[in-house]
C-alpha cells in the first residue's frame, strides 16, 4: 500500500531484489558505526557500513575526540599523575551521572571493561600523548591527554566516589581531535575489509516474520535493497537536528539556540521504534555554554536574575549550565572580580550586563533589588575567605573571594548566547547493544548504539565530557560483536 | 507465534471468532470512556464499553469532580461572581499552563468550546449548586461550585491573561465528588444503551491492513474478540501505578511515593504505541503535597534547604509542590508565624522541623547558616509589609509578612511527606481525539483521549485543578464523535 518508510518496518515479501547482501549491515558512520563495524568484521562477519554524507564523521567528527575512561587502578596516565582509579570508584560514579535515568547494567559492565577498552582504542592505532593536563579546561588547547573532564572532584559526587581525572584525549593539537578519532577508526574499518557505502540514507528496515533482516537504502534517489542476515546496526546518532521531535520529546531544548550534531535527525530511533524498540529519556539533553573559557572564569559564581546562587560552580560546566537552563527567566550572571575577569571568549557570546567597585553597585546596575546579589556575594565572600561554601559545598582551589573591585557581572542568555546542546534519549538497549521492545525482549536481528540510544550518559544534570564517546566506542564494540555472533 | 499482546497488534487473520461486535469499542470506564460513550451513542453508533474493573470510576472517580471551564464570557456561575471570562484569556491560560508541552490545537478548541461543553454537562444531569467561594481551596469542604483553581491570579500567568477562577467543582458536600460525576455520566451512557462489560481487560488491538477493527480483550481468564467496525477508543488513564514505565519515562516521580491512581498502568499508552501511535512528553506529571491545608499556610514562605525562596507561593499549590522537586536535596521548608500556624492536616504527613522566637532561632535549629533563611526573612518581610515581592512577584492578599512570633518551619519531605502524583505524558492525538502516528497522520480507527494521552494538562509546572477532567470530558466526547462518524 505504500513505500518505505522509517516508522513501519518493510516486509520482506515486497523486497524485489537484494541490491547488497551481507551478514552485518551498521548505518551511520561516525565512531559508533566504525566500531560497530571493526568489531563485527574482527569476528568475522561481513560488513557494509552505510552513511548518508558522502564520509565519515557525524556527530563524533564534531566532537573533542576525548574519552571517559577509568577503573582496575587506572590507566597508565592515570597512574601517572598518582590516580589509581578503582573500579568501584569509577562505576559509582558513572552511576551517579546517570542520575535518575541511569541504566545500572551499562556502568557495570563499562566499569569492568574500560580499561580493556583503552588498550582496544591504542591498538587500532588512536595515538595518546600520555601527560596528565591539572586544572579546569573544556579541551586541551594544545595535545594533552588527560584531563578533569566532570564533577568528580565537586560536591556530590566526591563524597561517594573517590575522584579522579578521567577524559582521555586523542593526541591533536587544540580542538577538534574526534575528527581525527573517526579517521583513523575509519582507517581500520576499511583495513579489516569492512565495505562503506556512502550517500545511502536509510528509509526502512526489513523485517521476516519479526526478525530485522535487512533495511532498505536511499541512493543515487533509487530505493535500494539489503539483505542483512545476523543484523543491522543502528548508529544514527540523536534527534537534535529534527525540531519536531524535540518539540515533542525535548521541549526545554527550544530556549537554547545552539544545537551541535551533524543530521541528527533522530532516523534511528524512528527506525527502532518502527520494529517495536522502545525509546526512553527523550527529554533529556546536555548543553553547555562555554564559560570557563578563559580559565580564570572558572572562579566565578553564578547567580539568577534573582541574585540568587544555585550551584556549586566547580562542578562540570555542562552540569553547571544545565542547571543554569532551569533557573527563572531568560538569563543568569557570571559575577566575577578583577582579579579573575578576563574578555570573555567571543564565541560565547556573553556580554558584559554590569560593573561596580563594590558588588552594592553592581546590584544596583543589574537592576536587582538592594540586598540581593550584595548580600549573596557578601555571604559567598565572606565563607570563601575561610574556605567554606555552606550552601553547595564548593571547595578549593576554585572556591576563592571575589572581592578586588572593580566588579563584573556577564550576562549568559539563553536566547542570545552559546548554549550548544544535543539530544541524550533514545532506543533502549541491553548492554551487549540489542535494541529493547517495551517488554524488554531483544528484536531479533536488530542492534544500536551510541546516541540513538540511553546509554552511559542518559541525564543532562550528570553529563560529563567523554563520556558520550565512551557510550559510542565501547557500546559500538559490543553491537558489532553482538551482531556477528549472534544469529538466530 | 505468540498470543494478544499490549505491544503488538493482534492480525485479524487470527482471529478465531468474534465475541462482540459493535461500532465503537469504548475501553475504559473513567469520565473519559463514558463521555466518549455517550456522545457516540448520541451520534448512533453501536458501543460497548469495557472495564477491567467490576464497575466504573478509574482515577476520575477518585477526583474531586472539578471541571477547568471558561471562556466565551464565562459561565453564569462566574459571571455572577462578577468574573466575564473571556475566550482570549482563557486560552491564553490554557496555552501558559502547557508551557513547553503545549498542544495549541486542543488549547484553541477547548477555549472556544468549553462553554458549551458546560451546558453539555448539565444536560447530562451534572449539578452545581452555582456559588462561587472566595479564597484558597484545594476543593470546596462543602458543596460550592466555583473556585480558584489555578495560577490564574498569580505571576507570570496573571501578566498575560486576564484572572478568572475557572475550577467548576459538581454539587457534593466535601471531597470526592468524582465519584458522583463519573455515577452520572455512567447513567447517562447506560439510558443511551451503551452495552458496558465489567471485568474486562483489554490485551491487544485488532488490527487489519494498517486499521485498527477491534480488541482483544481477557474476560474470565478467556481471550475474547471484539470486532468494532467504526473504531476502538483508548480511555485507560495514564502509568502512574506502572513502576517499570515510570523508571524508563518519568523517573523523576521516584523522589515521592504516593502515586494516585486506580490500575493506571500505561496499558493504553503500550496498545496505542502497539498501533503505531506516538506517545509524548512522557516524564511530566502533576504533583502536590496538601500544604495550603489547613488555608492559613497558604499565606506561609517555601525554602529550600539552603534557605533560598524558589517561586511565588501564590501560583496553585500543584505548582507550587512541583517546583519543590526541582529544589536541591530531600526537603523545603515551610516558613510560618504564629498570626498563620495551625496544627498540619494530617494527612500531608508534614512535622515540624524547626521553632524560634525570631528567624535567627528558626535558621539554627534547621541547622542552616548564619544568614541564610534569617536573611531571607528578613528580606521578605521587608518588602511584603510595602506589598511588594520583588523576587518573585507573589501577590496580596497571600503576600503578608511573617512577623509574629514564634516562627515555625514545617519540612516536606519528599521521601516521607504525602506528594501526591500522577503522570500526564501520553499518546498524541489530534484535536478530535484520532490517535496520531509519529509523522502525525491519523491511525484508522483508534481513537483515545484522557491521561493515556497528552492533553490539557500536559506540563506538570502548569497544571491548574480541573485540566485533567476537562481534558477528558471533552476530549472524550471528541472521540466518541469522531469515531463515531469517521468509519473509513
Amino acid at each position: 500500500m505504500s513505500g518505505p518508510s522509517l516508522h513501519r518496518p518493510f516486509p520482506i515479501a515486497d523486497v524485489p531484489q537484494w541490491d547488497f547482501e551481507t551478514d552485518v549491515a551498521v548505518i551511520g558512520f561516525g565512531a559508533t558505526g566504525a566500531c560497530a563495524s571493526i568489531e563485527a568484521r574482527a569476528a568475522g562477519a561481513d560488513v557494509i557500513l552505510f552513511e548518508r554524507n558522502s564520509g565519515s564523521g557525524g556527530a563524533s567528527g564534531l566532537s573533542g575526540g576525548e574519552i571517559y575512561i577509568g577503573g582496575n587502578g587506572g590507566t597508565e596516565v592515570q597512574q601517572a599523575a598518582g590516580f589509581n582509579d578503582s573500579t568501584e570508584a569509577f562505576t559509582t560514579y558513572l552511576k551517579m551521572a546517570g542520575g535518575p535515568c541511569v541504566d545500572e547494567a551499562k556502568c557495570e559492565i563499562y566499569g569492568q571493561e574500560a580499561l580493556a577498552h583503552w588498550e582496544w582504542l591504542k591498538r587500532q592505532g588512536v595515538p595518546y600523548k600520555g601527560n596528565f593536563l591539572p586544572g579546569k579546561h573544556i579541551e586541551p588547547m594544545e595535545d594533552d591527554t588527560l584531563i578533569w573532564s566532570g564533577s568528580e572532584a565537586a560536591k556530590p559526587f566526591s563524597d561517594f566516589a573517590e575522584p579522579a581525572p578521567r577524559g582521555h584525549v586523542i593526541q591533536f593539537m587544540g580542538w577538534g581531535g574526534g575528527r581525527k578519532l573517526v579517521d583513523i577508526l575509519e582507517q581500520r574499518a576499511r583495513d579489516l575489509g569492512t565495505q562503506i557505502e556512502v550517500d545511502a540514507r536509510a528509509v526502512a528496515l526489513v523485517e521476516d516474520a519479526g526478525k530485522i533482516v535487512g533495511a532498505v537504502m536511499r541512493i543515487d534517489n533509487q530505493h535500494r535493497f539489503v539483505r542483512a542476515s545476523k543484523g543491522v546496526i543502528l548508529a544514527t546518532g540523536g534527534f537534535v537536528m529534527n525540531e519536531e521531535m524535540r518539540r515533542k520529546y525535548c521541549p526545554l531544548t527550544f530556549k537554547i539556540n545552539d544545537p551541535i550534531g551533524d543530521k541528527d535527525d533522530g532516523s534511528g530511533i524512528n527506525l527502532g521504534v518502527s520494529a517495536g524498540g522502545d525509546a526512553i529519556h527523550m527529554d533529556q539533553f546536555f548543553t553547555t555554554c562555554p564559560w570557563t573559557l578563559p580559565e580564570p572564569h572558572a572562579n566565578g559564581v553564578f547567580v539568577n536574575i534573582n541574585g540568587q546562587r544555585f550551584i556549586n560552580e566547580d562542578c562540570y560546566h555542562g552540569r553547571v549550565s544545565r542547571s543554569m537552563i532551569d533557573q527563572p527567566g531568560d538569563r543568569v550572571y557570571l559575577l566575577l572580580d578583577s582579579a579573575h575577569y578576563i574578555e570573555p571568549f567571543e564565541h560565547a557570546r556573553m556580554s558584559i550586563a554590569g560593573t561596580g567597585e563594590d558588588w552594592e553597585e553592581v546590584e544596583r546596575e543589574l537592576e536587582m533589588s538592594e540586598g540581593t546579589l550584595a548580600a549573596t556575594m557578601k555571604f559567598y565572600n565572606d565563607h570563601a575567605s575561610r574556605g567554606q561554601d555552606p550552601l553547595f559545598g564548593k571547595q578549593e582551589p576554585i572556591l576563592q573571594p571575589l572581592d578586588q573591585g572593580p566588579f563584573i557581572a556577564l550576562e549568559l542568555n539563553f536566547e542570545t548566547s552559546y548554549f550548544s546542546f544535543f539530544t541524550l534519549g533514545g532506543l533502549k538497549t541491553s548492554a551487549d547493544g540489542e535494541v529493547l521492545d517495551r517488554t524488554g525482549e531483544p528484536i531479533p536481528g536488530l542492534y544500536a548504539a551510541g546516541r540513538c540510544t540511553s546509554g552511559l550518559p542518559a541525564w543532562g544534570h550528570g553529563y560529563s565530557s567523554g563520556l558520550s564517546l565512551a557510550d559510542c566506542t565501547f557500546f559500538g564494540r559490543q553491537a558489532g560483536r553482538k551482531a556477528a555472533h549472534g544469529a538466530v
